[in-house]
Formats: C-alpha cells, sequence, structure tokens
C-alpha cells in the first residue's frame, strides 16, 4: 500500500529531478511516487504543457505530496539548473558533441559521492515524444544512459526516473546483496539437531522394515541421510520435520502412542510458513 | 520512440514475468513494456480480473506486441509454475517463513546462473491492492525485495517489474559501468597537441602585453598551463579551443589577418558539441 508512515524514516535528499517540458500530468505525478520509492524529493519541472499545480499529478503520485508540494516550475532550464553544481542528461541515443556518457550504477556513484562532498546535482529528464534536445543536453556536465533491449530502447518517462532514482538509492547501500528485512532464523541447525533428525527418522524406519535386506542398511541410511542433508536446515525446519515423522509414527506404533502425543513437542506449531 | 526494429537485436530469453490476479488492464500492458525494454518476453496472467486479451493492455504495452501476442493465461498459480524449475516471489513485506530473502541484484544473479544453466525460472508479482498471498509465496522457492525508501515503500506492479528486468539485463552485462554507446573520440589529447595549445595561446597573449611585468611572467604561464591541463582535454576539443584562440586572434594583430584567414584549420567547424 502506499503511503508515508511517520513511523518510518522518511528519505528525502540527493539529486533534483527535473523534467523538461513535460506533457501529462500523470507521468509527473508516477516520476514524484517513483522518487519517493527511493528517497529522492526535489521535483523541478520546466515549462510543463498542462500547467501546474495539476490535479492528475497529484492523483497519479499516490500519496507522495512531499515531492508534489515541493516541486517548482521554472520557464526556462537556465533556471531550473541555475543554482546546481552537477548535472546529467538522460538520453537513449549518441550525441555529437564531448560529453562523457555513464552508466546509470557509474551516475549514481558519481552523483553520491558529490552529495557527500556537499554539492548540489540534478538529472534532467526530456520531452514524452522526443527526449531532451541537443541545447539541453548542453546545460550537463555528463550524459547518462540505459542498457536497453537494443530494438525495444524507448523507456517511459516515470520509468527512466524510477531507474535512476533505484540506483541512487543503491549506490548509497554498502552492500548490493543486502536486504531490508530477513527471513526469521536462517541459521543452518547445529550438526546435533542434524543427528537428532537421522536417528528420529532411522528409528520409526527401521520398527517398518524399511532397511531390508539387512547388508543393504549401511548404503539406505547412507543415502537417506544425504538426502536430509543437502538442504542445509535451519532449526525450525528441522523442528517442522521432526513433528512430520512423529505425526506419521502416531497410531501406527503399538505402544508409543501415548508417548507421542503426550511429547508437547510434535513440532506441529513449527509450520509457520504460509501463515 | 517505443517500437521495434528490425535491424536491431530483440531481446527475449530469460525468466517468466507471473502476474497473480493482475487487476488493470494498463497496469499489464505497462508490465509488457518494461519487459520489453530489458529483454524479458514471457508473460503469464493468472485469473486477470478484466479478462484477456485486453485493448488496454495492448495500447499500454507500446508496441511491445511480441509480449502481448505471446502472453498466456492460467486459472490457477499451480499451473502458471507447473513447468519452472525455479521462482521468486516478490513482496514488500515481511513473511513468517523459512524461504531466503534476497536483493534485487542477488536475485538476478542467481535467474541468470540457472537460466546459463538450462533451468526455466519465473519472478512472481502480486496483486496491485495486497500483493502476494502467503499461499502464493509458498510456490516460491526464495523471496526477492527492493530496497525502498521505508516511509514510502509501495512500487506499482509495472515498476517492480521494470526493476527486476532491469536487474536481469544488467546481470548478462560483464560490466555495470559500461554503455551502449559512447561519446565520440573521448581519449584524452596526446602531450604534443597540450602544447601546441599553449604555445598557440601564450603567443596570442603575449603580443597584447598578457604577461605584464615581465617578472610574473612565469607565473602567469604557469596558472595559464594549469587550467589548460586541469580538464583532460581530448584532440577534437584542442581543435576547437585552438579555433577560439585563432578567431580572437584575427583582426586585432596587424600583419596576421590574411595568414589567420587562409589557414583552413581555425577549429571552427571542430564546435559540434550540440549540433
Amino acid at each position: 500500500m502506499a503511503g508515508t508512515n511517520s513511523e518510518r524514516i522518511l528519505l528525502a535528499e540527493g539529486p533534483a529531478i527535473i523534467l523538461v517540458e513535460p506533457q501529462l500530468g500523470e507521468n509527473i505525478g508516477m516520476v514524484a511516487r517513483a522518487m519517493a520509492n527511493f528517497g529522492l524529493a526535489e521535483l523541478r519541472l520546466v515549462n510543463p504543457r498542462d500547467g501546474w499545480p495539476s490535479d492528475k499529478a497529484r492523483s497519479a503520485a499516490a500519496k507522495a505530496d512531499h515531492v508534489i508540494d515541493g516541486t517548482v516550475v521554472y520557464d526556462r532550464l537556465e533556471g531550473a539548473v541555475a543554482d546546481l553544481n552537477f548535472v546529467y542528461a538522460t538520453t537513449a541515443r549518441s550525441r555529437d558533441g564531448f560529453k562523457p556518457v555513464r552508466s546509470p550504477v557509474t551516475a549514481a556513484e558519481t552523483l553520491r559521492g558529490r552529495f557527500r562532498s556537499g554539492e548540489k546535482t540534478g538529472i534532467l529528464f526530456g520531452r514524452e515524444k522526443s527526449g531532451l534536445s541537443n541545447e539541453d543536453v548542453a546545460l550537463a556536465d555528463e550524459i547518462v544512459t540505459f542498457p536497453v533491449n537494443p530494438a525495444f530502447a524507448s523507456l517511459n518517462i516515470a520509468q527512466a526516473v524510477l531507474l535512476m532514482s533505484y540506483e541512487w538509492m543503491k549506490s548509497g547501500m554498502e552492500d548490493h546483496h543486502a536486504v531490508a528485512f530477513d527471513a526469521p532464523e536462517q541459521a543452518q541447525a547445529s550438526k546435533q539437531e542434524v543427528i537428532g533428525l537421522f536417528e528420529h527418522v532411522e528409528q520409526a524406519l527401521s520398527v517398518r522394515n524399511y532397511f531390508h535386506p539387512p547388508h543393504k542398511k549401511a548404503k539406505l541410511v547412507d543415502n537417506l541421510r544425504a538426502v536430509l542433508t543437502r538442504r542445509s536446515y535451519t532449526s525450525p525446519e528441522i523442528h517442522v520435520l521432526r513433528g512430520i515423522i512423529t505425526s506419521l509414527d502416531r497410531f501406527s506404533r503399538p505402544g508409543q502412542i501415548t508417548v507421542s502425543s503426550q511429547s508437547g513437542d510434535d513440532g506441529h506449531d513449527g509450520g509457520t510458513a504460509g501463515d
């Protein structure tokens, strides 16, 4: 669900996003939402076709009101970049000229470095139909382009903003493999727990003549233990598996019924996956 | 501009994108476009609310017709994943359970590795309003979640698909800093060219008494050369700069006029930046 939550950190810093002559309010709103998703907040519009403020933009922003409320409109791109130190132009095609061309990863790293050293930065995005003009690009320091499918290269403006905002967020993370939350108790179970599982399974199978004929038992145990160790079970998983064995074992081993149903630790409560 | 171009490579391989009970045709279309942008082509829909085919989806797909035409509809998620070997579930919130949680970068690397070894893979995306149910997630192998602004964490479904498609594309690239096109002639100029610029500038300035008083000349030349080397000019840039000096020098140095205007190499044609 979209929306801000006062208990959670609202990230709102980084490069200004500058839309040059955007046409549709919906697109401006989707840009605002994409910015908010990845912690950017400063939106600048150069000469928006349908004026500003825009109800369509606010609606499409899906409660990114802090971005919409802070949006500033300029008549000309020169004014929109005047207070910035370093500016990227996004473009899908090669331009004649001397500006370095960067990937989104490189651009985000550059923007993050300049942000940390106190510079003000911005990223230019062009018109829905025609992108940035060469005159627009001339006001930028460097060009950033996206690694797209060669035969299907046109990105929607909000999606282009989303990718740069996403890379901006990632550039502030130490580890691109890190995640915001983790599954509970992912540590591998101890060998004592694994061996407990082996013995539990093997005992239940043994009374049913699973290990028959006797001279094959060593190989059958080997295979069984290989299957049971291949997945590197966690403690809660071992708990669930032992609950399964206990449950299957119940009512079919005379004299064991009472013991199983009174154990109070049959693992049945451990099956919380899918709750 | 959107559209396919038969002269360019159309990438169309990789994990299936599986939308579980999507509501709006527009969103399905934007998903198809995002997939096409980053080289994915296999779209599966589980029980789409407004039916299939969808004119709204085709329109929003912005000519990603190869994705729309190939879309397959299933009654149940079990059918949509039946032929796959490995499946990710996308989710914005922590789930009770045992599934590993991965970042988009890790997930894309895993999908790429399994793709290269011949496995069929997929990524599940949930309903616009409520995401994936725990029953849906239970059919996946691992979870992938996005590094979003904690207080503004809700991604539009097409944007979530875009990010995974983008990371898929990147996972196939050797260098995340590489770009599809580069600016012409980015190599730094040779020292001979730089020294030629020094001499040209210094000669033009010298006849105008820029280096005055004489005992300051060494320091002034030092400063000038520092400014002219700081930017690491390329050969075409040196060409433009020498053209500027030649032009400024013209008509103001008696006896030099004819020489300058006949040189035929005044750098004026080198100013192609911004064409």
